[in-house]
């Protein structure tokens, strides 16, 4: 088992930087600044980040969860979350949540000046496949929980 | 399949005030509020609740969950955490996770003279058995989700 710390103050924990996405795609997400805080307590049932968005920065391509349910709160700055629906203005205090399998691509944008933090939290299932609205890829999680993105077929990049 | 919002003012949920603890645990719970995030958004794998201290108020008698992981960040206020290894004041912008079956309870205290406000993330197992620390009690999750508190023998109230 992992150390498992009492209390941390999530903004000091290391960040990791950018996407793992197929390199045509990470460049709108390369900003983006991910504490995973969950970790630091050796929780293995969901997962909680603090994330961070610097202005233009977004949070992933669009897209939906098949089976892990996802939340978002908004701590600092605004977030445009966009979604088939079209576009919502969230300020801290604001909260969204994403339930597996419903098939509504989304993502959050940070269209203002000012670097945006919210947490997010997701469930860790044993096996996951993400949907990507707007362009031709899915990812699947495979064992250890590593996503491998591919064309929707499953052609790989 | 109840509404889903798109997007909510947490503080602005509805909250449920108090516990169902028995009635000779309850005083120091008594003016908790808990605003249910995560339903919000008909998210059914872990609850978010939006949890709110009064000068004086406990999150909860100390306990421990044999099955759910447990996640808590602070967004305003003082709070001090309790477990085994004594007082930990954890401030905004701080965070602690308590993995299950971890046999170190804890609760949250307000000694502060400020309402405090936290972020909740809890798994929800479809079975579940927390053991509370101080007393003799426990609670068993039963289908449907609500708890049945009794003695650690199964002796009821």
């Amino acid at each position: 088992m992992p150390e498992r710390k009492v209390a941390v103050i999530a903004r000091e924990v290391e960040p990791r930087l950018g996407t793992n996405y197929p390199a045509q795609y990470a460049e709108n997400c390369k900003t983006r600044e991910k504490r995973a805080l969950g970790d630091q307590f050796a929780l293995t049932q969901f997962g909680v980040n603090l994330t961070t968005l610097p202005p233009g920065c977004w949070s992933s391509l669009r897209h939906w969860h098949s089976n892990e349910d996802e939340f978002i709160h908004v701590l600092e700055g605004e977030i445009t979350l966009i979604d088939d629906d079209g576009e919502h203005l969230l300020r801290p205090g604001m909260c969204a949540g994403f339930r597996a399998g419903i098939q509504n691509g989304h993502h959050l944008v940070n269209r203002s000046d000012r670097t945006a933090h919210y947490l997010e939290v997701g469930t860790r299932m044993a096996n996951e496949d993400v949907v990507y609205s707007d362009i031709d890829m899915k990812a699947s999680k495979r064992a250890g929980g590593a996503y491998v993105s591919s064309r929707k077929d499953g052609t790989p990049y």
